[in-house]
């Protein structure tokens, strides 16, 4: 892949700088060629000899090469700040470390079974609240929680607050450069080649990969861990499941209040079916009607209804719901079930996204008493919190008057159990089990401005016309950025910024998650924006992808990127959405794997890489991953894979390392083509 | 649908016949607008006016009608002799019955619930053996067992012999039809014809035919029965299951002797596998290595020795064979683990196939005394015997001289056990549970010759050649008619065939099939000989398919016909053919369901339908079936449809007859077309 510089200087340089040129050139073949990702992995590689880079002249390479890696040092700089995970590569990339320190010789240790991390199980809900000495005071400015010492933003947190304006010059530029003709052209063929170049891969390495797995003693797919990466809480159980559940009910709890009207009565189960006029014994799944049919197809409003099961809101609110008359326990129940499910089968995990709307201030509290009082928590299980994007709704209900009021309801209790565990107890417990925090609705939906320096900041938001994604995405980093930093300085856990983004919609959704999130969801749009896309996979940023559901939704089966996104070595994983509206057997992830893989002819080797990337990508506890992926996995490349652990092939590893290292140095190599 | 007679009599006939087609127009006319499944069912039907029938010339529409019903006649001949399942409709049609008999008005009376028919549980192995008062002798003859009196065949059976002769006659001439340009032409029409129709019917009522499932109380499509029409018993647990039923083998049966050397060496369960180093930790199914890959597409020598666990015979031999040095006794628990599983889900129901090579005439009574004394039975299952097509290998070996011997080993035991129970009364009692027989192997394999007349009978057949799939077929037909006739005297079950047909090879496979079976296997080819594919649609047979097979041996999934047959109304179902190569959850059936159900978009009410065909299709007896689809399930159209037992929509069923009876009119009114 040592193709940097043409052959002829066509924009006329003197002669030394041509020769300089080519100077550069012949090192660089030298490097390429040797450059292995471990010495003791060997499979048959490819090397691209020859001068072209893909052939744009020099001046649009130089410039390609200037805007992507200005764009990688942006994202490190973001994620710095959020205190979120950049893969160890590009990084090294980004920091000047590489190519030069570039390791040449690589020996992988071999490593025993037998060292495997103990797996305590802590007490799920800890143990004494911490009590800190020092207290601060909160208040609210520009849309975000300030940490002062009484007068002004605490010193050693100045720095995590971040200012609107900074922001949307950034996110200005990256819109620019995504809209970049020859830019664009580039990013193209880079991506058309990282697919050529894996699929040649694979014809060429396939039989050395099945045969490097069949040697790992009792790890297969099976029992490879995989994490459910993206699923919603309220269909995490399929429609079988909630209708069993509902029938069970019906028999035990027949006398059980479970609403109350409008009007203040009471109403028992019984009463409430009997309104209805069904009978446990004629309830079934169709009645039920909670799946996507064909009429969901590109009618996102039609699928939120599919919530309400037999279309009646009522028993939305009583059985998936965790704040209604009956405290949630009905939905924590379902949750246990579903919980009980996974840890039978040991080798799935999930992360459920549960709501936090903004509505009010006291629905933290809430929902941590729920989770804690009923329990609702297993080894297998990390939550995400999800904010759906309603603002406009509670705006013309009159619940909210300025958009600072939504982001005071969703962040200040949380700062508040920061600066003060015993604030909010349950809350504080609560938090241990939350990993990230998601952003959600219909992306569909037209945006009627764009955010920019014009748009009132969030205390002068008072229309009832919702802000544009980048306007909520923008307000969430910003005061997760700001929390983070104070929890750090509390040894709390910190969140992730992991929202829906790329359903559907406006491609500068895109642009903003580059800026802003850790990983995305569903990252469908990307194939329509080649900048950003080569540039989600030279920082790895993981895209939890759930063809099924969107198959349902969005878009057909058969014109899913997932296959192409996979081939050019993207960070994906495989999720399943809901549950409740796509999925017909006991084991959804089972039942998403096994159709992809009879979709897109995928190898128990692909799979195990799905799995992985899936693990990687989730926020499970640090101590869990060392268990799950081995204990050197943060380490580059084949160095950080345990294929007793992960059963990922260490020629395939080495494959995706060193093709991202190739592009990489392309990259470095090219910013310093002479003018 | 009425358009049969073109407009202008462009072969000149004179007035009055003019006259006479206008006539016979108008009267179709009033016939079609009025012709209702039933009259108490109602939904959006499209009147289809005009005149013209596919555009064929009036000549060649008489030509096609007068071929087609032909065709139809000789099917019902042979059927009719090996007594099989012919639908009704069709049947009055060809008998003459209708369309002058049709009714125009037909009431669906309601049936409750409650009158479901009471399911008791026979004793498996039945009770005393019978013991016939009159015994016959047997002897061969033109490669068909011969009942006879001692001279000659006894009378009543004598028509159901049927000389091979005849079979090629008709053979002959349905290869001649189906390669009949204008009938092709035709029948390319009716079937595109179908198939659009279906889309617009579903256009049109899908809400209503959703509203009618919802209102059926309790049933939905977890609940109404589903027959894994094609599995293959060796195959039927799925990789995972396999694994870990050997592992478990290895730790309690380590000191057990599994199988004996050539030498004669006692071999145990801990020496086999300590031989090839393998400890029960480290197996895995990747070790395991069944699974199907992309290796095997197109490659079914390769899927071949997936059947061998780490591709190790031995390992095939112990544990899914039921001949072996342990009797066969981890097969049988292996299958019933799949059966117990089978009857825990309740609802699904298999038709596993089991070999029979026809290599030694003892091979019935082995397999009988293996399934009577392991009790390898269950309510959920009912057995088909698959007779690989492995003659020439046999012969090569010299353990056969001639196919005559070959036949001989099939189904002598057959007749012997018919004739006098007492001489084989293990399998007398396990043919109790065996429905139908299939004939299995690469169809894709290159046959040398074609059938004729040419050919040397049976017991001339010496050469190490295989003979054609026809020749095979035709000799089991052959036996199986009389066969069955001799056990309608008996009182006994009698067998269907139901051959693998049409999953890849030459055309003519299926026009084989077409006269001597039941239902057929995969079925793929049918889309590339449009006369045969309508008339399989015209005589309702039925086929068992496995697109997910397919998709890792012949064709991918996004190019299998099944969606396409489907709308035409054919009568498919689904199966998994095997799970153990295919599938990876627990449940394939479902997991074949869901996979087919993401890619065609099928709505509840087509998986329901899918489901129905497949009871229909299944060689479950006749109480069992009554149980599953209602009391009135053999009555045509509407009438014989229980959605209190099926989930299937009325207007569903009604829209297939319908479409049906009015092809079928068409066809029955162009053949009195004025010449």
């Amino acid at each position: 892949m040592d193709q940097t510089v043409p052959k002829t200087a066509k924009t006329g340089a003197p002669a030394r700088e041509a020769r300089d040129a080519l100077q550069l050139r012949s090192e660089q073949h030298v490097e390429m060629r040797t450059y292995r990702d471990a010495n003791n992995v060997n499979f048959q590689r490819m090397c691209v000899d020859g001068e072209e880079l893909s052939g744009g002249s020099e001046k649009d390479l130089r410039n390609a090469a200037k805007s992507l890696i200005k764009a990688l040092e942006l994202r490190k700089e973001y994620m710095g700040r959020i205190g979120t995970h950049f893969p160890a590569t590009t990084l090294n990339f980004v920091n000047g470390k590489y190519p030069d320190e570039l390791r040449k010789l690589r020996e992988k240790s071999k490593r025993s079974v037998e060292t495997m991390y103990p797996l305590e199980t802590p007490e799920p809900w800890g143990g004494e609240l911490p009590n800190y000495e020092r207290t601060y005071h909160l208040r609210r400015g520009h849309g975000i929680v300030e940490v002062t010492d009484g007068f002004q933003i605490v010193p050693e947190l100045q720095p995590y607050y971040v200012a609107r304006e900074e922001f949307l010059e950034d996110y200005k530029w990256l819109n620019e450069i995504s809209a970049n003709g020859p830019l664009k052209t580039f990013c193209f063929k880079r991506l058309s080649f990282l697919k050529e170049h894996f699929s040649l891969h694979v014809l060429l390495n396939e039989k050395l990969e099945n045969d490097e797995q069949r040697a790992v003693s009792h790890r297969d797919f099976y029992n490879v861990r995989k994490v459910d990466t993206h699923i919603h809480a309220a269909s995490a159980m399929n429609h079988k499941h909630l209708l069993r559940f509902i029938k069970k009910k019906m028999r035990t709890d027949a006398n059980e209040v479970v609403m109350k009207e409008k009007s203040g009565e009471k109403v028992t189960m019984e009463e409430l079916f009997g309104k209805m006029g069904i009978r446990p014994y004629d309830l079934s799944v169709d009645m039920l009607d909670v799946k996507a049919d064909k009429d969901t197809f590109h009618r996102f409003d039609r699928f939120n209804t599919k919530y309400n099961p037999i279309g009646r809101n009522e028993l939305r609110e009583i059985f998936i719901k965790t704040d209604n008359y009956v405290n949630g326990q009905y939905f924590a129940q379902l949750m246990k079930e579903v919980f009980a499910d996974l840890e039978e089968s040991k080798y799935q995990q999930m992360e459920p996204r549960i709501s936090i709307y903004g509505r009010s201030m006291g629905e933290w509290v809430k929902l941590a008493r729920w989770a804690v009082t009923n329990n609702v928590c297993s080894q297998n299980v990390s939550w995400v919190i999800q904010v759906p994007r309603l603002f406009d709704l509670y705006r013309a209900k009159q619940d909210l008057k300025t958009f600072d009021q939504f982001l005071d309801n969703i962040f200040t209790p949380l700062f508040e159990v920061t600066n003060d565990p015993n604030s909010h107890p349950e809350l504080h417990r609560f938090l241990k089990h939350v990993s990230a925090f998601d952003s959600v609705d219909d992306e569909s939906k037209t945006e009627d401005v764009a955010f920019s320096n014009d748009m009132p900041e969030p205390d002068e938001y008072k229309t009832e016309k919702n802000p544009p994604y980048s306007y909520y995405l923008f307000y969430m980093y910003a005061n997760l950025t700001a929390l983070n930093a104070f929890r750090t300085i509390r040894k709390l856990n910190t969140f992730a910024l992991k929202p829906h983004c790329g359903e559907a919609g406006s491609l500068n959704h895109l642009s903003t998650s580059f800026l802003t999130s850790e990983s995305i969801a569903h990252g469908l749009m990307l194939r329509k924006v080649p900048v950003l896309h080569y540039l989600f996979y030279l920082a790895q940023i993981g895209i939890a992808m759930s063809p099924v559901s969107n198959n349902n939704l969005f878009l057909q089966y058969s014109r899913n990127p997932l296959p192409d996104y996979f081939k050019q070595g993207m960070n994906v994983s495989l999720s399943t959405d809901d549950p409740l509206q796509f999925h017909d057997t006991k084991e959804p992830l089972m039942e998403e794997y096994s159709i992809a893989c009879q979709m897109w002819n995928l190898s128990p080797c692909d799979k195990c890489e799905l799995a992985r990337n899936s693990v990687v990508q989730s926020g499970f506890e640090e101590r869990l991953k060392l268990h799950w992926l081995g204990p050197n996995y943060k380490e580059e490349g084949v160095l950080g894979n345990d294929p007793s652990c992960t059963n990922v092939p260490d020629i395939r590893i080495s494959y995706r390392h060193e093709t991202l290292v190739n592009e990489l140095i392309n990259l470095y190599k090219a910013r310093m083509l002479p003018k």
